[in-house]
């Protein structure tokens, strides 16, 4: 699978808890594999794991290397991630730009994507060893994100442009046309009956409900039960 | 601003750490306004301090609520988060199926995007309570995604749906087709004259540098760069 070649590589992280919510980002965008650059001292490796969560295995499997340079050696494709824009980042591009690309790269061999350290990024010497530079669209007013929403934010994306997530399904076929002007007929009828409305003001008051059901699909199921209503109403009167 | 109608609602919060997460996701992606309904006794208002970074005057201007009810009074739309499949929930959709909806209805009124505890998402009844949900998708393996992770792919979404986010742009202009084909021709002057390249293979050799240089746009600074090492070289050789 192509997003087993998605390789996380976080430089210098300084916080556990960070390093462990990006396992967890990661395991919820099925890329599995951590590696990374000189850690510093101070990490608290038992906060990451807290925040890591099912994701402790990821965490536990994580590699280590002393560069960058040692932790992309294997990798086709080398993605970098900067807040900043200035001097050798001009050339970045916003990760759904690049999503398509780094996908198809991903089918040919290791690809990272990159993180700079939690309170200056990525130096211009790390910078010129990507191949492809991604800034996040962010706010003018506070442009830094948290690494772990960072390392989110581009997993979601390449989740997402790998298109095998299912999406939810409805159980319910949808009502065709014919179900439809079924339930309006049934409704119609009912509401004359009903003196709701009269045949003079009926095709107005049609109208406001074929506006009302249909500002979204609707199921057979769905349909049923509107018919269902006026079966029910017409029972309970002649009671 | 549209965005300043995107109110952001966290039902039951257990830890302030994700409070202050989701308080700098939404500062990162220009939504300032947070609703906590009933948070727990518990959560560690400092944690939420720290994790906020410079979103802490939105932390701090949080509105408090008793119930979902009192926190959405105001908007014309609801859209409820879920990670679960199943009772009331089959009718949800991506984030990136509705962001450009949503980013409609909020250039109309007060819109709220509600998340569920930590532990136990939405009830049954407060997602009766929406007009709209909402799946994020995410592995099968690990679908449930930490709250204020989940708060960042919804404001993103929101963002790049609203679209004025302006991209880095690079300060020089594109190479025209004339700046390219005197970079070549230049080039194949060169490798003749060093005898890089006969005239049997010029052909050859000189549709694989095509194929080098449009791997991507090159820019006129680009172009004037690899001419210029041409210039140079000869300098050097004729020294």
């Amino acid at each position: 699978m192509a997003q087993d070649n998605i390789k996380i590589v976080l430089v210098g992280p300084l916080y556990g808890g960070n390093i462990g919510s990006a396992c967890r980002a990661m395991s919820n965008m099925g890329v599995s594999e951590l590696r990374l650059v000189a850690p510093d001292a101070s990490v608290d490796w038992d906060e990451a794991k807290k925040m890591a969560v099912h994701a402790d295995a990821l965490l536990a499997a994580r590699k280590t290397f002393n560069a960058l340079a040692d932790a992309v050696a294997d990798c086709i494709a080398v993605v970098g991630t900067t807040a900043r824009r200035g001097l050798y980042r001009q050339h970045a591009k916003a990760p759904r730009e690049w999503a398509g690309e780094i996908e198809a790269l991903s089918g040919r061999g290791p690809v990272a994507i990159v993180f700079g350290r939690e309170d200056s990024g990525l130096s211009n010497e790390e910078i010129l060893q990507c191949t492809h530079l991604v800034q996040i669209p962010s706010s003018s007013q506070y442009a830094s994100l948290n690494i772990a929403q960072a390392v989110m934010v581009m997993c979601y994306e390449m989740f997402i442009a790998q298109g095998d997530f299912e999406p939810v399904k409805e159980k319910s076929e949808l009502a065709s046309g014919e179900v439809r002007s079924r339930m309006y007929d049934i409704w119609r009828e009912y509401l004359l009956e009903t003196e709701f409305m009269s045949d003079d003001t009926a095709d107005h008051m049609m109208a406001a409900f074929n506006r009302i059901f249909s500002r979204g699909v609707l199921t057979l199921d769905d349909a049923n039960i509107m018919m269902g209503v006026v079966r029910q109403s017409r029972w309970a009167r002649g009671r």
